[in-house]
């Protein structure tokens, strides 16, 4: 089996799989009971959350953990919408946002909060231009990701910011950051932003995890409510097993970045070698998370080929997992101006430090029989 | 270690556990992805869901999976609350909820909602007379738990059912479930409710992973928006390893039953032998979950008691694990009308189908001596 779908879902790595197995079967407390079993619990919960805080460089009491990117999200824009419209009702966001937030803010609008959307470039790069313009005195929020799920663009986070800054300084900034751990180095602190969210089964820890950073002061509202976990911001029983395997998964992801540089390598070689076969090239290379591949055959249709080499135990993918199941190709693309048919030929190789050039090598093989299968 | 804290939280099985770690480290494909990696986890997804359905006598297509039944709670009564405000904006709860139906009703009311809160005796049944005259044309949800997590009574569901559909037939009827499973027999259908929720790190599944059951045609809307997870109802990358586990843990909860009957025993027997040694028993035994036993002893400190057991590796708890760090005492009891200081007394010993007989004198005996040291 070759996976090349790491932007969908990761492998869970082997020591983590071990420390949640662990937490399951022995360390099984409520961390909120108050037996000695308990507190245990609650010391794996807030030592996770340090571990966590102190990669990315900010304050423990700043993450909460949630149940995925998506509720992360969610919690960000509904609540910070609500805690906020007295303020204002203006949010800006990104045209090729994840669906997360184009359909959470599609909700918000319905319910009289005034949405824009701003364009990106044939690249995937977010208009810096339309942010500016669009920043508002009653801006309340803006939401961008740090680097896009299906291109790999890396977006202006810090410009973003610093406009932010200078035209709506009471505008919150959410950065959707699901994309980028262990993909390239960052600090929060250096985004510059009030809220980011992350999922830790996109950098191999479990699915059924997300964090929420909140910057100290941040307003918003809970959007579950229950007992008196995560300081009253997130009601229901903490998932240890989940959370101290999360913190293990991002300590093993950060350490893991020195092996992106090869990734880069075998990622930029399937780059020149599918050009070759007749590829165009979606993403720029050379502003882009080092993982990511997306590209096309004209006129090819990309499930086709997926569900091809899908036989020969190669997994790469059409569009974004969550939307895939669509008929309609990647939305991503079409905002980008490539047409409804470019979009359906789309393809996207996702990369993990895991994967090998001997993969890459077969995977391309394999390739080239399905195109001349198809006669392009 | 003995734990006789099972209404908190469970221990995972092994079994459950073994098939997780599978899910994890082998079979970790986005089941929205459109690759056969992808579908077979897709199948493991439908596959819990129907084997689900039928262990309730459901459809498949009713149930849901959400990260927790605090979640689950939070959806059933802000999305039918959201859903049919045109209707009618009363709901009807009792003051022994859960925290996750009484907070989110709390947050409903502030937005707007009328919410009755009804009583219960001191058995810790709640009065049908009271739900009776509440009910009223502009009721659109009556929220009541099974059983109740401090002190085990079960709840008239199929009467509190009846006199909805009599008094108020367009009305919602949401059941907390999480209390009873694996602690008595019962089929969603003969509840006759529109919703129930469920948690699956209460009967030895993984904690994260929640169910909502929602009848078909019951309207509501989501909270959690994002990708077409769930029909489009709960966005986010389903929790592939966690659902399969819940629905293997599910199956082992209705087969393990035949054990509770055991467990009635022992439980009654610990209720004895603390009667003789000057408790007061709380929980109604003969309207009770088998498992669960609410006692105190007068004029003592629960948590005291629950630290001196806890020093000897005994596992209890004073009231629910979510709101037991408050320095309160039980909110439970202290609605049934017990004083400030029998609340604060209280003790809650909840089994499992794994506690023994012999776990069970080991604990009466420490508890002897702690009930000697205090001068009892």
């Amino acid at each position: 089996m070759i996976y090349f779908d790491n932007n969908a879902t990761t492998q869970v790595d082997k020591e983590v799989a071990d420390l949640i197995y662990k937490y399951m079967t022995e360390r099984y407390a409520n961390p909120n009971s108050i037996h000695e079993f308990g507190i245990e619990s609650e010391d794996a919960v807030e030592e996770s959350r340090n571990s966590i805080a102190k990669l990315f460089g900010v304050l423990p009491f700043e993450i909460y953990f949630t149940s995925c990117a998506t509720e992360s999200i969610n919690w960000a824009l509904r609540g910070v919408a609500k805690a906020n419209e007295k303020y204002g009702k203006h949010i800006i966001t990104s045209k090729i946002e994840h669906s997360a937030t184009i359909n959470t803010l599609k909700t918000l609008e319905k319910e009289g909060f005034e949405i824009t959307y701003v364009n990106a470039n044939k690249d995937g790069v977010i208009s810096l231009e339309e942010i500016k313009k669009s920043l508002r005195e009653d801006t309340i929020l803006v939401s961008i990701m740090a680097a896009n799920n299906e291109t790999g663009t890396i977006q202006p986070i810090k410009e973003i910011s610093n406009l932010i800054k200078e035209k709506s300084p009471k505008a919150y900034f959410h950065v959707d950051c699901v994309q980028i751990v262990g993909k390239m180095d960052f600090k929060l602190k250096d985004l510059n932003c009030d809220l980011a969210s992350f999922s830790a089964h996109k950098f191999h820890g479990p699915k059924g995890v997300g964090i929420l950073y909140k910057k100290e002061r941040t307003r918003i509202f809970p959007i579950i409510t229950g007992g008196s976990q995560e300081r009253g911001m997130r009601g229901g029983t903490q998932n240890v097993p989940g959370i101290v395997g999360t913190a293990l998964a991002l300590k093993k992801a950060f350490e893991n970045l020195i092996k992106m540089k090869k990734i880069e390598e075998i990622r930029n070689y399937i780059k020149s070698e599918m050009e070759s076969m007749g590829a165009k090239i979606i993403t720029p290379i050379d502003n882009s998370v080092p993982n990511t591949l997306a590209a096309f055959f004209p006129k090819t249709r990309g499930d086709v080929i997926v569900n091809a080499l899908s036989d020969e135990g190669i997994y790469i993918s059409t569009s974004a997992a969550c939307s895939s199941k669509g008929v309609s190709g990647s939305r991503v693309l079409k905002e980008l101006g490539y047409s409804e048919t470019d979009s359906k030929a789309m393809l996207r190789i996702s990369l993990s430090h895991t994967n090998t050039m001997e993969e890459a090598q077969y995977f391309l093989k394999k390739l080239k029989n399905v195109l001349n299968f198809l006669k392009f």
